[in-house]
């Protein structure tokens, strides 16, 4: 079933204020920057604990973050589960009626993911991820 | 310093229906239910691996999460980092110029936390819990 919270992400506009944050005053360990051409963004990975906080800062305006901040100014803009069969757990999402935002695709670090429309959640973006 | 995510406190306004989102068809464990009076809101702890989702329920309208709703609709209200030393994290924000949203208070299962205003988080109203 779920495993856990793999990451939240947050959009950012001035990604150096938020690493000062996050980073420097609240001393989590920036274990990786990544580039997500697909999604026009880098992400931060910050780890805390068994989770971590994604920075997601876009680096073109057709970005999905860039319209985020647009729209809501930054903040929290998702969080992630982590599980243990992510087609099991799709179908069953799909099944209780939750709205899958497109097909299943390759996320942060390689590993496969599913986006639920907020409309369906209760207002949470919310991203199932594989372990692996 | 920072031990990892605590909590995700999630507004919702159906609570039955946020309960089967999170524990009926993502299995997340009902840890816990607990009446928070000073925040006239009952709150619902589903155990995800070290952290937890928090379904926060107003019992009044006068509860910030009632006024929280009727701004914003059901989402994503906070982030609660769990901190080995909260007064000392608390100064170390301070220093850094976040601004507390009043003293440190006695939050769920009587951990003492802190919260700090979004406007000086990028848009992230941040809890700082203790460990115990």
């Amino acid at each position: 079933m779920s495993l856990g919270i793999d990451h939240i992400g947050i959009a950012v506009t001035h990604v150096e204020e938020a690493l000062t944050l996050w980073r420097g005053t609240l001393g989590l360990e920036l274990a990786q920057i990544e580039e997500v051409p697909s999604q026009k963004l880098v992400s931060y990975h910050l780890r805390a604990g068994e989770s971590h906080i994604e920075l997601l800062s876009p680096t073109d305006p057709a970005s999905v973050i860039h319209r985020f901040l647009e729209k809501n100014g930054p903040g929290i803009h998702h969080i992630a589960l982590r599980v243990e069969d992510l087609d099991g757990m799709r179908a069953r999402l799909l099944q209780s009626g939750y709205q899958p935002i497109g097909e299943p695709s390759m996320g942060a670090s390689g590993k496969r993911i599913q986006f639920f429309h907020p409309k369906t959640t209760g207002g949470v973006l919310l991203e199932i991820c594989a372990t692996a």
